[in-house]
């Protein structure tokens, strides 16, 4: 039994998920459930994702040995601010926020100090539809947990929520939170914000329809995140824009050289930068298999 | 019998695929492979996806009643320039190029006028791995091919390219030249475009170790069309600039609204451009599903 009573904080797609995998590695004596829309709450109970609802945030973390923060980005300072009336010291917090250094800002601003059993956390592990009707057991089997702990963390708190993911069949790996913050920006970030973008500048076109008719399964794969929660998207963008504007403005630079090879029917350019991704391409697919 | 000799320059993916669902379909008498490299042809017999090869073009076209040129868009004017010496005026072409424009124009130079028996053609359809051994009887199997005849083409050999499609399982559609060139430059070119600057951004960065191993599911489908082959992209590129570079302004204005709205933390402007392309590509596949 890793946790006694174990409180998550949103039951959506990764609240929900977490749930049902700790359930089934029987890795908690109790799964409690709290969100602010009664319905989805309703609904995770009925579902068996969690073992009890409760919609008083009160109620609900009384008693508990581990809160797990499952809200957007933006939600956390407000909720964090709750948490530090009602959790004492020896209550372990961990969050799965998308961006770090934006949670760990919120957490100090709401607690005063950063907590020591406070450990920043990020599954990297998402799908295609969101809500708890998506929750799945097995969405962080051999998935990336990124704990960005931070020198006042207490290495214990750190060791619990490691465990915590383990027993989900989740690698689990620790970094500094800017690394993180930097890593993601361009690996999640960016690919999103181009990916909502050009769906968004298609779906603006006279005439969409006929556009999207004669998409194919390549175009398909590549807006595949374009149906990501926009709440959720619009919050990470925010919470880490230093970051992923310095991303978009490399790839910028990227993209013009780009255009002006094509303008200019640069063709042995073009070759280079294309080769060139397709072989880095590959050879990370290789590293990720072996 | 659709046609009686078939021959087929280039047995890559596109050219390897056409030849192995033809010839499960039974609707040639003879499928003859012609390419430059005599290891790729020789592979494309040992496979089974050939009929016959002929390394000498001459004698590849000699007797044919359709030959369809599945080679990359920048070697098509060359081809047809050695076509227009071999063949008469009752064989029929076609092509499988991704851009109908480059093509036409390469097709009027090398014959002096469009011959009536060219019918520029253009299937939607590949997959993440190139060349003959990835070739594929289902390649073409409820994908939709467009077919771009002008005023001087057949409707007879029209009606032979389309028969020829229809039997490998392909749903065929005709429009205009330029019409085709725009669609495609939106849902096909410039994703291709974008995926290929990312992964080359990225590799160019010093951690780009780090950064391809902390990548996730969503990385992999938004980067797959990276791993397409560089000399067809490099081709297609320039061979549809215009029509490319016009999307790829329209674009980066979306682009630069967005890194605005970043800048400025205007989440109201992030959550609308969001939302709006996940309910884009949600109406989209729920027509493509219909």
């Amino acid at each position: 039994m890793i946790v006694e009573r174990l409180v998550i904080l949103g039951v959506g797609l990764i609240g929900g998920s977490l749930a049902r995998a700790v359930r089934v590695a029987g890795a908690c004596r109790q799964v409690i459930g709290w969100g602010r829309s009664p319905g989805t709450l309703q609904r995770a109970l009925e579902l068996g994702v969690v073992d009890e609802i409760e919609p008083n945030l009160a109620s609900a973390v009384r008693g508990a040995d581990l809160v797990v923060a499952a809200i957007p980005p933006g939600a956390m300072e407000g909720m964090f601010r709750e948490l530090a009336k009602l959790l004492g010291p020896e209550v372990i917090i961990t969050d799965v926020g998308s961006t770090k250094g934006s949670v760990v800002a919120a957490a100090r601003a709401a607690f005063g100090a950063l907590p020591p059993g406070f450990v920043p956390g990020h599954p990297i592990a998402g799908k295609e539809n969101s809500g708890v009707e998506a929750a799945d057991a097995d969405l962080f089997r051999c998935k990336r947990v990124i704990l960005t702990p931070l020198p006042e963390t207490s290495p214990e708190a750190v060791a619990k929520v490691r465990a915590l993911w383990e027993c989900c069949g989740a690698e689990v790996s620790e970094m500094g939170v800017e690394h993180h913050d930097t890593v993601l920006a361009a690996t999640s970030h960016l690919p999103h914000l181009l990916a909502f973008t050009l769906v968004d500048t298609l779906a603006n076109m006279d005439d969409n329809w006929e556009i999207f008719r004669y998409a194919a399964g390549g175009f398909r794969d590549f807006t595949r995140i374009a149906s990501s929660d926009p709440v959720m998207w619009r919050d990470i963008c925010l919470a880490n824009r230093v970051d992923l504007l310095a991303m978009l403005d490399r790839y910028n630079d990227g993209l013009q050289q780009v255009a002006t090879a094509i303008a200019a029917g640069d063709g042995e350019y073009l070759y280079r930068i294309f080769g060139h991704a397709r072989a880095a391409r590959e050879h990370f697919l290789r590293l990720e298999k072996g």
